[in-house]
């Protein structure tokens, strides 16, 4: 087996490799060498066993594709991205990293012949407009923003290169991931992760929405098991549709800031300040909750179950040592 | 207002653009000429009031498309397409075409700034898979063809262009468009106006499904109409996803025949000839017949009222005059 990573310089790609050294096998063999590849060079993982290598690819250059992907390839994981802020201000690379590079890497797939799996990463921003609740596997996709719109793309792509037998792809559409390690960022969602993480490092945090904000979450920890589970299903258990929904959960901000009081004592939850910001508000009343992620959890994907796990899995795996 | 079909020698085109010389107007408004436009030079249509002209353009070169499109044409009828078969069988062409043709015309828009109406040909060719019944607008676009998840990649690209102000856009799922004049053509579909026109015209044809084959159409003349009153639709009315189903109506086969016969007498039924064709009944049994086109209903879209209706059409519109 050998693992591509591409887009193996962000959060999730570091975590995943991480991961992947820590098993050695995938889809029950073992793993000869993970490579991560992305925009920026990635940062660099220990491992004794696997050889791991770190290398700079930009997806939107067809030959800088064909450098980083070959046809010994058995398992390509792309996640590369920008995200949905970014996308929106700047249409031209939105388009050009998230469709025209999705679509660049599996034409390198295609020209290889060698049928690799490519695990893609797209989002519940895929959903939206005016389609009803619940939102399924089978419901119509509607995004309201362009990464929504060129991650769908991606999805179709995928299903068709598939269809026609030129890669073995597998599309999960991730929830919110929290408690996201690092800074704040500009996304409408960073208080989503802020609200946790600061309060746990000693630090303040604003909320900007009311306790009965409700919304879909999973933790970095399940998203990373539920990728490697996505890239182990067969083939044939996928049926006519790669893409689907990862399993996340439903909560509360209420319902965080019980956990986080659950998990870590009455400390933390003092040092969240509430502060409506209509800006962000507006943005993110807009967003689905009600998912159903029917066709994963058959499958064997599967979210946390409960909030705590999410804040413990944070103190556990991501908070600084002090 | 300045009117451009691209497309503009196919079926459809020719259609359309005899429907809008006889209107003389559109969206309230003079219609001061209108261009056809396609990668075979269009057949050229006589109008007395309207000048109209016909040029080559090929929707994969950006230079071309540059060359028909400036900032005075306030309609865009998108139609330039390859059909399914083609699609299927030369993927290359298909992406070219159906996907990258129609971004790219998109993208020129979107470079003029003037904000042109664009009415794009989608097909219900988009639906399939596991999706269950009834299909309306909000089920998963879930294409089993290449076709399919081109036109499909075509509706999230003008829902983002419009939603982004680049161009004011508006899409529809055409059903299969019956009685269709000419020759037979490699369609799996295409025995569905053959069983018709060819005996309309004395001729024999086959019919390779059974009597209780379902199937959903329109006729060519109310297809025209709804393009045109999809094209004057206000954009407000459209709301948060700029394409529908077009209306159509699904009826057996045996239907069609009573129809045919109830319109032109017992005679033409009579050269029907039924041969049972596996490979045929493989690939229109996987289709979908069960449609609901509620909002294009409610915005004043229409079907036929009967089947009679398509023949009787098909006579006054199309037949070769004997
Ligand atoms: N984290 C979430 O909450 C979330 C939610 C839904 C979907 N996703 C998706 O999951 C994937 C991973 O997310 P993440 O949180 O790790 O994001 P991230 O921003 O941390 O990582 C994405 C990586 O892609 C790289 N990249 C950008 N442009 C590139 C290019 N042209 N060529 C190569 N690499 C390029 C970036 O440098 C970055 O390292 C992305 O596809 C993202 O859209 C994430
Ligand atoms: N007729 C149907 O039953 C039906 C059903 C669903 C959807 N549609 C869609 O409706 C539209 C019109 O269909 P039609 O029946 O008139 O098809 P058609 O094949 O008669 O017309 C399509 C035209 O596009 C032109 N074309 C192909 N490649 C081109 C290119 N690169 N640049 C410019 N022009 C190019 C062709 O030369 C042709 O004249 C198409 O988009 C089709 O996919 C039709």
């Amino acid at each position: 087996m050998k693992v591509l990573i591409i887009g193996g310089g962000g959060f999730v790609g570091q975590k995943l490799a991480r991961s992947l050294v820590a098993r050695g096998q995938l889809d029950g063999q073992a793993i000869q060498s993970i490579s991560l590849v992305d925009v920026v060079m990635p940062a660099s993982i220990e491992s004794a066993a696997i050889a791991v290598n770190s290398s700079v690819c930009d997806i939107t250059d067809p030959a800088s594709i064909a450098n980083a992907l070959d046809a010994s390839v058995t398992h390509i994981f792309l996640l590369a991205a920008i995200v949905s802020a970014h996308a929106e201000e700047d249409f031209d690379a939105g388009m050009q990293i998230n469709m025209q590079g999705v679509w660049n890497v599996l034409e390198r797939a295609r020209a290889l012949g060698s049928v690799p799996k490519v695990i893609f990463t797209s989002s519940i921003a895929v959903y939206g407009g005016e389609v009803p609740d619940p939102i399924t596997d089978h419901s119509f996709l509607n995004p309201q923003g362009s990464y929504g719109i060129q991650k769908a793309i991606g999805e179709l792509l995928l299903n068709d290169y598939s269809r026609k037998g030129f890669v073995d792809g597998r599309g999960f559409r991730l929830p919110t991931i929290s408690v996201r390690p690092g800074k704040p960022n500009r996304a409408a969602s960073s208080f989503m992760s802020s609200i946790l993480r600061e309060p746990l490092n000693g630090e303040s945090a604003v909320c900007p929405v009311d306790d009965d904000f409700l919304h879909y979450y999973l933790s970095p920890r399940k998203c990373v098991e539920n990728l490697i589970k996505g890239a182990e299903l067969a083939a044939a258990d996928l049926g006519q549709n790669r893409c689907m929904l990862m399993p996340g959960k439903t909560w509360s901000i209420g319902q965080l800031i019980e956990a986080l009081t659950a998990v870590a004592g009455p400390g933390p939850a003092q040092l969240i300040r509430r502060e409506s910001q209509p800006d962000i508000q507006r943005i993110v009343k807009g967003w689905r909750f009600d998912f159903h992620a029917d066709k994963a959890l058959a499958l064997g994907l599967s979210a946390d179950e409960s909030f705590q796990d999410n804040v413990r899995y944070y103190l556990e795996d991501d908070a600084p040592v002090s």
